[in-house]
């Protein structure tokens, strides 16, 4: 027997629509890309979205098509956001960090048939052109007249929208409709494209929005540094304008200084990126002595959240809440919130349980599985390869006959965890990073955590190398803080102290910048050719 | 194009299953119908329901049955709610308030094919059954062996799980089918059924949960005093479990004494119900001298919230929140948050902000209408009918052919209400309790409020009675404090200096006790027929 409610879809437009009968004079500020900071309202974004609306359908884009936008953070994108999902056409977000070789494969990938580009990346633009047959219009996201001159005949997105209408009926939708596409950034072959629809990015926005999962709300302002161009901004263009929040967009801004000149001058309150900028700006604030105005939280995931940035914060009564996730989870999967009281804790308390990855969020799924598919159970101890299901998860990539599923229905993430009884989920590792010693798996991930704490390392990895006896065993490798002195044998007895036995690195090995990927995490297949002939002195 | 994420049913399960995996410690503390207090937590809660999910399944009841529910707010009947639903059954609870002619109309009318009820309501339970010859199982609330004596072969609830898994393989069902229904309680002709879905509560649900909506969190203590027999209590039982709260249930202690002891001993810092129940209990902490513990929001709804409610709650520090909603919308459709800095300003001037209903939440569509079905502007000032669409609004009752909508897909509340520009959505009345004067509304509730505040009155209501030249004008009910002897026409006088001209009444009645419905909410129908021979003296 089926329930006699209305049948009304889920649309990211009823977001929009919610903020801004709600919260028209909320603030939405930006650094521009052309220098200077931007200010205006929800109500004003909303005409603008409208404009860009009539402006998209002129352009000819229609229901399903891709448009390519490769941006910073600023209104603009935000922008494109909504109204590309809003009029049934798909906001296929380009990562600049992939490098001009990927880019042009995911955009002639995804078909775009257009591309909107911040000034920083018009060169790429530019030489991507000429291997794009399918792009019918290139629109620079910048004020009118002011396109960099570089060949393409590419409108001024001022220009494209000004003077349109401010309204916009937008149109009923499916609530499978696709709004928007991401790439994976292809550390393992080709980059895949996740195609995400409305159903699924808005209840993951409700469920990320809740008290219990990002814990942020209409009080919080709000600084996503983790970028548009990645799995969308981790939902938070959603999040925001569902909560009614301030919303303050870095731009081109994600240096130390930039950031925390944001932070302070917009009273932020609640920011979200990957560790390594958190690193960046913990460093400088040292450095001039400053501090963090009223930043109570970060929200910090994409890699293993160190021991080290939850101390250095932590001194400065700033709490780091860690999230996993992934491109393929729309991103969120877990979200590690304090239980009451939590904060009343000494701090070496506190550590091992902040450096877990944290619980599931509601609708979301989790499994860990052995390498038969036998599931582990949820004992703190027993590791495997994390599984997932639920509606904000991906069902078949881009352009792929099958699905990404095992045979039951679940995806793989490619990590390795355990889950705790109380639901704690903590990643040792990617599979393929994980290091095989002796048919032991050894976390790099702890590994690095541990040479973290080290005052002169600035970046560490562990990588598996092989060894004729276990297989393979652990080599560390450090980045040092520049005019460092250390030698690496005390770094290696400082780290190996803090290991069990079995983790205990067998070298240690300097290089002068330990390569990130495009989204800000460490690059270990680089890091292995660059060690591919390298052999472990316990390996002779 | 549609996009490529799983498709996931959104279930009451999951709810379920999200709160025994990441709260099972948490508690719900319940004040048993037999006497005494119950306590245990979630875990203990989720291996019960599993249990009755057995037994259910076992004593027939499968997919699409409804099953009938006569009972107080107990964590019994939270086990029901979720075991019905979860085996894909109908969760029909029954306001035993509305009388034995309607429940026994409704249980027919649903059909019901098994009857649960607590003690209290046993005498109703064995009148009915001789007119419910579908009913195939009477189950009382109670421990084994301590059924009621009364003709029913009723089983003991107790004894019915006793001893079943404790474990039970949820199936996998449509996220529409149909998991809950309720009646209106029929003061306006039959009562009609409402067939919640799944999705429609999970929705709802989600929504409710934002820290934007009811603003409860993880570490609130939340006491429903609104009734799991009418609305699913607002959808707390729900919330609770989504949000991991601490959830305390009173059972059959709805009065001062009983609800006061539940705030205190558990520490209760959000509570739900309609005002008279929050008249009552802030008389009782008055007269005591007493206080309201760690008691910091209450949400107040199912009829216009007076100011002697806020000033009253404000004297200890406790914040009333004013909800909106109704049986066919779920119920949730506004809630007023405030501002931020809100309580930083006077009580005078944040009074008339709080007694306004408050803003849509998302996903509720609201527009207010002329009778000809012209849209109103938004200004606070034009006043129509409010109707609403969106995910967990009634499409058809139960039963009916045809569904209950405009032809243009809206819900018609049957509330007459103003929008202000900010999206403060406040009802000036029912549609049909607006007195209507010389062709102007005049707003019942406006006067109940300015009556409300005489220290002398109890309860209050306003009628509209007939009037040769005004067609209607406003006659004042009053209840008035036990032993009181100020005279009515010193009401008259207080009422009518606090009302626009147009609103000052016409005469001021007094009765021993006004009427209430079966949803606390004062009948006004009862006393249009105790006043259908009267005549206002201006009507001479
Ligand atoms: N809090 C966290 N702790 C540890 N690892 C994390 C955390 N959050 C995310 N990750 C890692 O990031 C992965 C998801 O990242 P993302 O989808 O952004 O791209 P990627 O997997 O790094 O690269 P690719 O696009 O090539 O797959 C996860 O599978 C996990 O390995
Ligand atoms: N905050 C509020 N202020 C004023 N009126 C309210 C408020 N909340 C609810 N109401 C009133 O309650 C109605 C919904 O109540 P509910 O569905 O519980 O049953 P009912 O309408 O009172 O009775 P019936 O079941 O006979 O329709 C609304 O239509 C509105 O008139
Ligand atoms: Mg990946
Ligand atoms: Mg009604």
């Amino acid at each position: 027997m089926l329930g006699q409610m209305q049948q009304a879809p889920l649309l990211l437009t009823d977001i929009l629509r919610h903020a801004l009968r709600n919260s028209a004079n909320q603030e939405i500020v930006t650094r521009l890309v052309e220098g200077g900071i931007h200010r205006y309202t929800y109500r004003e974004a909303g005409e603008r979205i409208a404009q860009l609306a009539h402006a998209l359908v002129e352009m000819g884009i229609g229901e399903g098509d891709r448009v390519a936008v490769i941006g910073w953070n600023t209104h603009r994108q935000l922008e494109l956001y909504y109204a590309l999902a809003g009029i049934g056409a798909v906001c296929h977000t380009i990562n600049p960090r992939l490098g001009p070789e990927n880019a042009g494969y995911v955009m002639n990938h995804a078909g775009n048939k257009a591309v909107f580009y911040d000034a920083t990346f018009a060169p790429l633009a530019a030489g991507l052109a000429p291997h794009l047959p399918q792009v019918e219009n290139y629109v620079e996201l910048c004020p009118e007249g002011a396109q960099t001159q570089n060949g393409l005949d590419a409108k001024s997105y001022e220009a494209l929208i000004a003077g349109k209408p401010s309204e916009y009926e937008w149109p009923g939708l499916d609530e499978n409709t696709a709004c928007a596409m991401c790439y994976t950034s292809g550390t393992t072959g080709k980059p895949k494209g996740v195609l995400y629809s409305h159903r699924a990015l808005v209840l993951q926005t409700l469920v990320a929005s809740l008290p219990s999962s990002l814990g942020c709300g209409p009080d919080d302002v709000c600084l996503p540094v983790v970028p548009m161009f990645h799995v969308n901004a981790w939902g938070v263009p959603y999040t925001a304008l569902l909560l009614g929040m301030k919303l303050v967009l870095p731009g081109p801004g994600l240096d130390g200084k930039n950031l925390h000149e944001m932070i302070v001058e917009e009273d932020v309150t609640y920011a979200l990126g990957v560790p390594t900028v958190w690193l960046g700006l913990l460093a400088y604030v040292a450095e001039n002595n400053l501090d963090f105005g009223k930043l109570k939280y970060s929200l910090i995931g994409g890699s293993a959240l160190p021991e080290k940035i939850i101390r250095g914060y932590d001194a400065y009564g700033v709490r780091c809440r860690q999230g996993w996730g992934m491109t393929e989870m729309s991103p969120l999967g877990t979200v590690n919130v304090e239980e009451p009281g939590f904060y009343d804790r000494p701090i070496d308390e506190r550590i091992p349980e902040q450096v877990k990855q944290g619980k599931a969020v509601p609708f979301v799924d989790m499994r860990v599985v052995t390498p038969n598919g036998d599931r582990q159970p949820h004992d703190g101890e027993s590791e495997g390869h994390l599984q997932v299901r639920g509606p904000w998860i991906i069902d078949t990539y881009y352009g792929f006959e099958e699905n990404a599923l095992t045979e039951d229905g679940w995806f793989d993430t490619g990590d390795v965890a355990v889950i705790h009884p109380d639901g704690q989920m903590q990643i040792t590792d990617r599979a393929k990073d994980v290091i095989k010693s002796g048919g032991e798996w050894i976390s790099s991930i702890d590994i690095e955590n541990a040479a973290l704490n080290h005052p002169d390392v600035v970046q560490a990895a562990a990588l598996g190398m092989h060894h004729p006896k276990w297989d393979e065993r652990p080599l560390l490798v450090v980045q040092l803080k520049p005019g460092s002195s250390t030698d690496l044998s005390a770094i290696q007895s400082f780290v190996n102290e803090k290991l069990p036995k079995i983790s205990a690195v067998d070298d240690v090995q300097a290089v002068e910048e330990i390569p990130l990927g495009a989204t800000g995490k460490v690059l270990k297949t680089k890091l292995r050719e660059h060690f591919k002939d390298y052999k472990l002195p316990t390996a002779a």
